[in-house]
């Protein structure tokens, strides 16, 4: 090292926040800043928006809120120099309340606060933020650029962008804030700090999972490591926040673009780097207006560090497809259940691979003690349908039980006529009423275990095994589902456990056995062929043309679309489940129920034929 | 008249157009452009984006239907003139598909669109657009350059702004182009407008209804009116579209701010105007670049019109409040049940105010024959909830019948325990799924009778009373439930027809009757308290300091917000329903489920004591 080099011990505190919990998430900052500061480091760097959870909806809205960020910012400043570590600089995330008006300026004309029915003009404006704390101090304040407004993001609903970047030199190392979507913008705020000299950029992050993002994030770190032609410290939320899973795969990037650092994903993380910078690698250091943004600088410490000896930095083994796809399921599901305060869960369990799978998934999140199967057969359940019921729950080591349903489906067609689909929804419904009285008796959330395949299709009977507090696998298609069973029980045989799920449920053809030898291939196409048309059309949005071109057969696609158009009245009452891939059912696809649009090719007069 | 001076016909055509039919809609605009000709109109103007519907949400996004929306412009411009109707100017709406990205100008490093998972950049972007035709051309396009993305809106996720004004010379009469909230900004085209010099600003909309709403529109308009310089014709979609309704109600305001025609709300109309514009009065006409817009004009045609005996504008009676809501109510119950192709709808009946409510809003809007009433008693039910929900139905003519519970819900008791609050949803989900089974069986839709402030407080069985394809009453609060119930038995009698609703229902105290001698108040506030509190907290969104310096009492407010707080998970899977008032719960209220933000005065340490 040289004269002019200087170094930083820089933590990413890759932890789990909790929406709304101000004084909970100011605490979690104290503790991990002492953990960071005992591991030595000078600058500690948490998630985005750490203080009020992400994301916090339309709770952002409210002032009240607001002004109780506002003020735990400051509090916290206060409390981390009280807890001795005002000498650590901390980046945390935060909701700012700022003069002018929110984001939906609108000119309402003589509007008088108490007539009923006016609109709520926003008094001050939200701001995504970020602020660096330091002796007790709030030292700056950075509001987020670039606001993402589409798949499950509503940023342009709830904040007004900034335009004032902030650099901070600690130790003599200058250090720009910026948060999370800022990344993703060439020529936004990691452009301006290149221009303008810096030595590291600081990225709190929210960023939620999907599979194979984190084949996204290093490029994009990379990219924007050499327009900032400064190593870029990327620290990331972990947790499940209803549908959403934030998975960490916290990193740090140097100026050349080489992977310093990486955490692994879906635990709680302190990821210490030591980075050395050579300030005279960029020697210009301006502020004042650069492009759109204004550079503004703030000096804590001229003063380097004395020198200390740099330990290895630590990249975390990714982890298999598969494996990333089975964490990111247990921990949404058990965050939901966790977060929400609910002790236990109970599910149906028809001895099909649905249900053997989100026993699984529940028993790995919650443990089997407080999952509670209960098989439900009809007349028309097969033998083996109870047995690998049995077979999954004494595999789990869950409780278990049997409730028949034909008593009670009995006792509805002696009252009224219901043949066909009426019949076999009814024995749904009843089954779903079954569990949820269980639910309400003993104060279990209900899991619903449908798959996306189903949900895409309709293939499930609202208020029947549709029903339910939570849908673990609801983003989850067929295909995957078996997959997934598969490799959680080659998990188990590797490491000598007991594999989870029965060869049986993995094995046979799939059926809702609401009517007798009844086979979901009776009414769907292959799910191998199903899900790749649901993989184009749902999730790629892709018309009929398109679709056509990627190969998939003409009829197989006409009818999947008719299916997936008429079941969006369905999904609108849907139970939540977690997100994993490009698109879910969930904030990602807002359709109309009441809709006449059908694919078609271009030349057939466009609409319904209706 | 002098010499300067020029007439012109104008028709605003408050259609009813339907999401995603291209097709329809287009077949709409030209038979009333057919209407408006036949009338003498020289330019008739639509609704906000005429030919794709409106909201069309994600739909938008979808390549196919925004080439198709282009398509289907073209082809109507051809259509209109081989209709004779080219010497028509014709402003509508419709999905513009443009060069450039979408609104989410995303970097996505190392992009193959053939990896699985890969974010879908969107290529060509969308824009809420309306275009003029005439002779059978396109002449010009306007791109909406205010995008709300609030409340019930989320344009920011769908649409890139527009920075063009188009003006039009027909007639020699200069027509500027102008969508929807363009007129909600100060400053916005219509200052551009003023600056530029026109004659009158044509405005398409799709303006959802909301009570009062009509009276914010006048003074808006007039607003602009004198920002313009000119005179507005204002013309709104009208129509139920899922959870929103739009009340018609176009308007043409003078530049002088006088208004000058306005149509009734709720019915589909044909508003004629005869305008006579002074351009003297604005002699300067510039084009170019105008504070942030660029004015481009088009001259169709100088030679006025030859003069001709201006008709009287008519102004439509408003309504009064609650006449106002019941036509927007059945609006969006009928629309709903007819755009879904719904033959007809059942709905239990429990002799209580909200099923008698609905009822009578079901037979209003669908017609006696449609509607099917099924009373659902179990061991609890009063006499009188029987004989009143028949009364219900012998006045309004509709089917009904009855199907004691006691048989199903006893056959649930004989096979797993259910007590207290248990057993009372056990008999909410039988009558559920009864009524569920009758929907599959004979095809009816069913309606929920959830009042609004129910579905606040979570004072219902989640797949019990709760469920249903349409909740009609959703956002309407009980005490507004009994004020309407009473306006429409008067509007019966003072039109010498039998009271629909009988005084009983609306007399007696409400009560769910899952208990013995069970009444609301046991459980809750009074309905005056808590529906003030709910306007408050949920409508207003204001936080505790705020609630009690408006004179709640605190020990309510601190009830009630717990109770909504924690109904959260409920309302997530509730049916869809019309929205009356300033913040329903659908769109416009989008909070966490995971949520530990509870509202205290601000001395008290934040977040949940948990």
């Amino acid at each position: 090292m040289n004269d002019q080099q200087r170094q930083l011990r820089v933590g990413l505190a890759q932890v789990d926040t909790r929406v709304g919990d101000l004084a909970g998430n100011a605490e979690l900052v104290r503790t991990w800043t002492a953990k960071a500061s005992a591991a030595g480091a000078h600058l500690v760097v948490f998630p985005e928006m750490t203080l009020t959870g992400y994301p916090a909806e339309d709770l952002v809205l409210r002032e009240s809120f607001a002004r109780a960020s506002e003020r735990a910012l400051v509090d916290l400043a206060t409390a981390l120099a009280g807890d001795g570590l005002g000498n650590v600089a901390v980046v945390v995330g935060y909701l700012a309340h700022t003069e002018g008006s929110g984001p939906a300026p609108i000119d309402h004309p003589d509007i008088d606060d108490d007539r009923p029915g006016d609109a709520n003009p926003r008094r001050g404006a939200p701001r995504n933020a970020a602020a660096l704390l330091y002796a007790g101090q709030v030292v700056t304040r950075y509001y987020k650029r670039h606001l993402p407004n589409y798949g499950v993001f509503d940023e342009a609903r709830y904040f007004v962008p900034g335009n004032e970047l902030s650099i901070v030199r600690l130790h003599g190392v200058d250090v720009a804030l910026t948060i999370c979507e800022d990344l993703w913008v060439e020529g936004g705020p990691c452009g301006v700090a290149g221009q303008a000299g810096v030595d590291l950029v600081v990225s709190p992050n929210a960023s939620p999972y999907e599979r194979a993002k984190d084949d996204l994030r290093l490029p994009l770190v990379r990219r924007r490591a050499a327009e900032a032609r400064a190593p870029i410290a990327y620290c990331n939320q972990v947790g499940g926040q209803d549908e959403l899973v934030f998975d960490g795969d916290s990193l740090v990037v140097g100026a050349d673009g080489g992977l310093v650092a990486r955490a692994p994903q879906f635990v709680e993380h302190l990821l210490t780097v030591d980075l050395t910078v050579d300030p005279a690698v960029n020697p210009g250091r301006t502020e004042g207006r650069i492009g759109p943004m204004t550079v503004t600088r703030h000096v804590l410490s001229d003063e380097p560090v004395a020198p200390f000896e740099a330990r290895p930095n630590s990249i975390a083994e990714p982890l298999t497809d598969c494996e990333e796809v089975w964490r990111a399921l247990v921990m949404g599901l058990r965050d939901f259940i966790d977060k929400n305060g609910m002790k236990s869960v109970v599910l149906g369990m028809s001895g099909g691979i649905d249900s053997a799978l989100v026993a699984a998934l529940a028993v790995d999140a919650l443990g089997a003690d407080r999952v509670h199967g209960v098989g439900l057969p009809s007349k028309w359940s097969s033998e083996h349908s109870l047995s690998d019921a049995q077979d999954s729950a004494n595999r789990l080591g869950m409780h278990y039980s049997v409730v028949p349903i034909a008593p009670m489906v009995d006792a509805y067609h002696g009252s009224v006529e219901l043949t066909g689909v009426a019949a076999e929804n009814l024995q749904a419904r009843v089954r779903g009423t079954l569990l949820m009285g269980l639910s309400n008796q003993h104060g279990h959330l209900l899991l619903a275990t449908s798959n996306k395949s189903e949900v895409a299709v309709g293939y499930s009977t609202l208020y029947g095994d549709a029903a339910g507090g939570f849908a673990p696998i609801k983003d989850v298609p067929k295909t995957l589902v078996w997959n997934l069973a598969r490799w959680r029980n080659e998990y188990a045989r590797s490491r000598g456990e007991t594999e989870p799920i029965p060869e049986n449920s993995i094995d046979k053809p799939p059926s809702a056995e609401l009517a007798p030898g009844q086979q979901d291939s009776d009414s769907l196409p292959s799910y191998e062929e199903l899900d790749a048309v649901i993989a184009d059309y749902v999730d790629r949005d892709l018309g009929m043309a398109e679709l056509l071109e990627r190969g998939h057969d003409a009829d197989v696609v006409a009818r999947v679309l008719r299916l997936v158009d008429a079941a969006e009245f369905k999904r609108r009452q849907s139970a939540p489940g977690t997100k994993i891939s490009l698109k879910a059912f969930g904030r990602d696809r807002r359709l109309p129920i009441s809709n006449r649009w059908r694919e078609s090719l271009p030349s057939v007069r466009e609409g319904a034929a209706q």
